[in-house]
């Protein structure tokens, strides 16, 4: 059994809470919170002790692994704490808010040597594994053009978004990482097209709802991610990936699997209504991913370094977007995955 | 070049006529009607000298081939007529109105030795055709359960339905004749279950409008046929054949390729308005069939003799309506086609 | 909370196990078996006292609802001794091996006035709930044509065969009940066509693997059912009603919703491999419909009556399928559901 | 009837030679070619009398109208001489093989005042024409982002791709075209990434086999436009149009309709093998347009203007391509479609 103590009680917290609670090998001991009442209703629910003390957490003879779900400007403090501790870590993206303080962040915790891992919970796709399965095995042949598509349903909140970093830190990085992910090759370039199509207010503060990012990789092979804050038709996620022998494509996913044949047409079943029922699986297999890399002390299924690597292609792509030109992917030290 | 004389200038007829003009090896020379006005009006547009004399037509110095396309009830005669002639001959089906007769007809045929088809023009729908290529290349297996769906969008005149011979004998009697061309084996018995749902008047002459008749196969494999006359929702052709191994299908088809996404759902294009729309190209491919059989000397792509056997079972068929009993089909001479 | 015992601690108990412990409105006291191993076994995992006496169950004072998951020979004595003492009660089907005696088994339940629910999992299927509302919303008109697909992907063992009742008793009943679910009415014939071709041994105790039984609705509607013991492509079930104004199909459901492109074709993801995999969402389902109804003093969302009648329609098409006529389906003071 | 003179009996000029022999309403009186042999070849077969002299063609008292399927550098000299003999011209795009040629073509042409069309075949697509009207329609809402896919089998020869004028001169101009068409918009920004993969020759001579175009619309809107010269898997073309309200896909085209179940998965019908036989049914389309168009004296369906336009975003592009940046797109008194 792996004792965890999870960080954050929020919406995602909970939603580890009950993957941690279900999970065999998992022993859930701490919810930690910085609001008692929230961390005691999840632990009432899931179990462990709640806590707002982080002394409790950070402490090898209790725990053996932390999952950080807390707020985004948390994320380096707890990582650093855990490495400090000798704990192993799972963290939401991003590490740190700044690209620079996130290369600080990961050299610290790899120094440590603690087993690390950001959630990158796509990479754990039912859909999305099977396409990068194959792909693998030569099933298209090398890679020459990746398409993505990241389209939600409906916009966040704006006092969310004016915070949030821009689109294609907070939305397309996920993204950004599956493109280095499935192909094994770090972009070089980067070109971003965006316009604030939902929202105005949204220029106001330089972000956009509507972009298409375009990459190329050192092979020559172009990747295209075109990032959507709100669809009129729910959520919306796709990857295809042309090889030069076939394509493959994790396609977009119908809510349920039913058919209305009439003279107007034939109407099957809507996407799904929202991004939470197309990703929640996602989340117990990247635990489960976690769990089992740790027992076994195998090669993380997402490293820093990755989330890293992600990071900076985000920050070359908002680059671009400002400016209006291809640019250059600035790696800190990176070698693809 | 073949020569043709087309026998019948209705609706069915002009379709064919515009196949011969279209016909690279065809010559249609002579278009039979016993309305002169009607023949003259497609000998205008495809060529051909009009005429009401069959003395024209069935002359072997000036014609190789007659396409019957006439009423029903004129089959016999001219199939009788093109054999004492000599002459190449296409059919529409049924050969006769009744089976005995039926029987005579393919006889007397036969024993002219002439080059003769039924058109069963389902036989060479594009799909249909690959269905039966993987099933005759072994790559479902052996043929377990076969089922078809013949539902036509609307309910032809009860003028016409009263003379057709009934729903099995007039529609149902295209699937079959796949149903011996797909499994090449001859089916021993019947079971039907109809009802008249769209008109009651159907009824009083003791006919359906919606039936489902159960075959069974000398070896043992099942075959279900859904004949609908009337659908809300556009035409409605489809047949799956499964084996030991694997399904094949022969999928319902749209009439076009365009998806609409909303919150309601995935609205892709309706099926084909009509049977025509949908089998239309059939009738060009299954004459090119039977000019390329006709030159090449090979086996009649659909002989009388088929055209004798579908018949039989659509006589088990509609006997079993009215029993409500299983029926042994009785073949006269028949082997497997 | 609801305070449930759980009978029989086999492969399906199991699974109600899993679903009684993750429910929160539910307190899964006891686990029941003859084998104390097996059902400490389940103790363990889920909850509860594992016993190996029903005095311990049928106890009004400890426990609000039976769950019987036992054997089969076992129903009707759970069903008698819930009824007894005055608990709730959900069963798998069947209630009794014979229909006579499960008649004596619904009169005893129906008079002493428990909630009772046969598990007819099926009604509970994403899917089909959808294809059934709407059709009760009048979505495609008055039904005309129901076709369903019930097709396992292995043979079970012959053993199992050999006291399963039948094909038409233990895999099709499901189906039955699903007919008279989604139409409302209570079929009057049913006509069956069969076959062993997976296996001969099967036919020597008359049973077959693959058969086609069709039902006649008081309406005038047909309904087509096909069941399949093994195929060489998966688990496949499927439901087609079609109306007058329109058809609603609950599609084959494929396993995953990758594909692969090629010059030999677009490759999909296949079907389920077992029907568990594409079930198993409706046992948690039905479940919830228990609890809630019980709760809200609702009707049964299918009632001991509903098992009865559908076990009616296999006991008719059993004895169509010996007797290759159609037969009458004698209901015992049924009305429809 | 209209009097067509056809210009050009190469592959093309066959094609469109069997749609003027066709079409009821037109008449082919001569077909044009420097060589006579080829030019016999057509007229024996569709019709219309073969010749190399220009002033037979450009012969207002025996011709209406010409169609321009000559060698592209010819183009601009058959435009202009249709024009001074006031007749009205469909040609094949490009107008003239550079830009600033192109424009004094097309003013020459509208100075004359002759009816004139550029064949934008796709335009004319059965699936593409619906995805617009349901666009004019309001049907997805405002456009947000348009993606489309240019995607061809094989590679062209080598020697025809270093004459071409380059992949987006070539192959992508159509598809800023159907931009222009389905949005009613002139983009004003292009962005180019491509790469020559398929083989390194290309890009010897500055061209690319594999790119991605972005275009920003006035509105804000967005296009994204992928184009390949050599697919592993057939014939891709595909345009999907997000709106805020929902999407509309003109979707990948298999060439048939058949599905093959098995453990493995369900692979259906294959694309098309080549670009021919998904385009071959626009020809004839867009032929009937420019015949109704010209009899009802109405608005060319794809106007001289129209072709300079996409030829002015193809340039654009190109530049792009080469700078490695963001390109203003310079129309020359354009006002959109």
């Amino acid at each position: 059994m792996q004792r965890f103590a999870l960080l954050g009680a929020g919406f995602i917290g909970a939603v580890h809470a009950e993957n941690l609670a279900a999970h065999p090998d998992v022993d859930l001991v701490f919810v930690y919170d910085i609001d008692l009442t929230r961390a005691a209703a999840l632990a009432d629910r899931f179990g462990g002790k709640a806590t707002t003390n982080p002394a409790d957490v950070f402490d090898a003879t209790a725990v053996d692994a932390v999952f950080i779900a807390s707020s985004t400007d948390t994320h380096a403090e707890h990582l650093r704490a855990a490495a400090d501790a000798g704990l192993a870590v799972v963290c939401e993206k991003p590490i740190a808010p700044t690209l620079h303080e996130a290369e600080r962040v990961v050299e610290h915790v790899e120094a440590s040597g603690v087993f690390a891992m950001v959630d990158f919970n796509r990479r754990f796709d039912r859909d999305h594994v099977e396409l990068k399965r194959v792909v693998d095995a030569g099933g298209v042949g090398p890679v020459e053009l990746v398409q993505m598509s990241s389209r939600g349903p409906t916009l966040p909140p704006v006092e969310y978004l004016r915070v949030s970093g821009g689109q294609l830190r907070d939305q397309t990085v996920h993204f950004f990482d599956l493109c280095r992910w499935i192909t094994g090759e770090d972009p070089v370039t980067v070109s971003v097209t965006g316009s604030a199509l939902v929202d105005p207010t949204i220029a106001e503060f330089g972000d956009v709802d509507t972009s298409v990012a375009v990459l190329r990789l050192p092979s020559g092979g172009i990747v295209q991610i075109d990032s959507v804050r709100r669809t009129g038709y729910g959520y919306d996620e796709r990857i295809e990936v042309m090889g030069a022998d076939g394509l493959i494509e994790s396609r977009r996913q119908p809510a349920a699997n039913v058919a209305l044949y009439s003279n107007a047409g034939i109407t099957t079943s809507p996407l799904h209504k929202g991004w939470f029922e197309r990703v929640q699986p996602t989340y117990a297999a990247a635990l489960s991913a976690f769990v089992d890399a740790l027992a076994a002390g195998g090669p993380s299924p997402a490293s820093l370094r990755d989330g890293l690597n992600a990071q900076a292609i985000a920050e070359a792509a908002t680059a671009s977007l400002a400016s209006g030109k291809t640019e250059r992917i600035a790696y800190e030290g990176s070698a693809a995955p």
